[in-house]
């Protein structure tokens, strides 16, 4: 066959691609010419995972690429009614974030045990305050979102001593259903957003969910900004109707420097950073380097996501 | 036999002991009254285990307490030739720290992994700023102490994927000797001071150590101040010869506001509170009481230290 056309959606240089010399004719285009380009690609490569350029762009009849990857765990950001429709393959980065992103949880979850923020805040003013500080071991966390990062985080929580219990979509083997969900949340300790966006997720943490938990209850969002009701997050969090919370993703990101959410008492606000360790990069171009030869080879690609249901259907 | 006399050496009320009613005439001083009542006591129960007042105070010859328990880890605050060579048994509060310093030091490993305290900073200035952060999960740690407290962090930061060697005062099964240690420390990511200030252990960690681990290392300190050279360990982070610290304890405590420690780069401070859980004193009173009963029905008491070792001996 012709050698294929890769097309790349990016916004800073790409590791490892060099792999596929002279076999993929690669391009490079940003959002704006992204319209003009798409029919004319085999495949495309969503490695500005920020961009939602893919959804405006998509043709919607006529030539287009055959399989679409997106160098994220997510896809909310590409997915459209026509991509969905289509016979395009769309595949994610599943796998290369799991343990990254339980680790971070694990760090959020000790801090805020061990009113490390408070500590940092007394070091500054030069003030010598003891404190007594939480036990992690015996408590009880859920994580919403059953995939390889919700059970990542419920494998290190539980190494930590946490009892850990997932929610998913449906109920299976060692996965609650929603049913379970508030009955869960009533006792919890710790509280993880782990799911992907789909319209079942969107915005399931509101002020009645929030409200459902225990004053002493944190909650810790590493999934999408948009599973959570931000401002019933910043009033539950003023009601102490929880004890803290973290977020890692946002409605708006970045998030503004206008934004209210910076300095919500008893809130961490961190950058969309949970997954990103050094290499990540690497990791996510080599993988995507594998994913590519099992296609020019025409043997079935891996981490193929389910377009109806927004994520890859687990085990 | 008599009522025993129970002096309680304290600086604040303590949980637990009401339970001793009719089998104790408890009585409580400070660091002034402690020469004074000394002779007059069967037990001396250290609660305020800040005091260095029982090296003070205690009596070279004639009456004195035939127990003194400790309600602390360390015994370094307490011992002095004349006690070390009395037939006076000591106690100590073994088994009640392991756990919460365990998580601790995760918290704080956690932390400087995910670069969390510069999250903080960024917040306070509503920054978005994207970084990559370490992996813990595939490093390598030294844990020196291997009583029940290094045993607790190595276990918990084994759990997080960490390869943990402990080093000990002599090298046994599962243990390093001290030989051992300049080789471990040239390969850690992690290392962790966990030690009973002996005189073995006294300014181990000196400009000569500090060079000796890697640029990428971080030091924790849980055990006491003393076992580091504090300037030693500022002019380490300043050259960069270790990427980061934590101090949870100091040579002299509470660590004065004109200290320079509190604004050193890279180094976090926080104040003795590792162990301090929620409920930590309720525990000590409770392993007290448990400890008084076997002394009072003149069974054999447990957490006996050593005296010229200045710990409780291990497995």
């Amino acid at each position: 066959m012709p050698t294929p056309t890769l097309l790349v959606l990016d916004a800073e240089p790409l590791p490892r691609l060099g792999r596929l010399t002279g076999r993929a004719h690669v391009e490079h285009t940003d959002a704006k010419g992204l319209a003009e380009r798409l029919p004319h690609a085999d495949v495309l490569l969503v490695w500005d995972f920020t961009s939602h350029a893919v959804r405006d762009a998509w043709p919607g009849e006529g030539p287009r690429p055959r399989w679409v990857h997106t160098a994220s765990a997510g896809v909310d950001h590409l997915m459209c009614p026509e991509l969905a429709a289509s016979d395009t393959v769309v595949t994610n980065a599943r796998g290369i974030f799991d343990q990254p992103i339980a680790e971070y949880v694990a760090a959020l979850v000790l801090a805020m045990a061990k009113d490390l923020p408070r500590t940092l805040e007394l070091q500054r003013e030069r003030t010598w305050r003891h404190r007594e500080s939480q036990k992690v071991a015996g408590g009880r966390a859920v994580v919403v979102g059953s995939g390889p990062i919700g059970r990542a985080i419920a494998g290190t929580l539980g190494a930590l001593g946490i009892t850990t219990a997932l929610v998913g979509r449906t109920a299976r083997a060692g996965v609650h259903g929603p049913e379970d969900l508030d009955r869960l949340l009533a006792r919890a300790d710790w509280v993880i957003a782990a799911a992907p966006l789909t319209e079942q997720t969107r915005g399931m943490f509101d002020a009645r969910r929030f409200g459902v938990m225990q004053p002493s209850a944190r909650f810790v969002n590493i999934g999408r900004g948009q599973l959570v009701v931000e401002d019933a997050l910043a009033e539950a969090l003023a009601k102490q109707w929880i004890a803290g919370a973290a977020l890692d993703v946002f409605e708006s990101e970045p998030l503004p420097a206008d934004s209210p959410l910076w300095q919500v008492p008893g809130l961490i606000v961190s950058p969309h950073m949970s997954g990103d360790i050094v290499g990540w990069r690497d990791e996510l171009g080599t993988q995507f380097v594998e994913l590519y030869e099992l296609w020019a080879a025409g043997e079935p690609l891996k981490n193929v996501v389910d377009k109806q249901r927004g994520y890859v259907p687990g085990h």
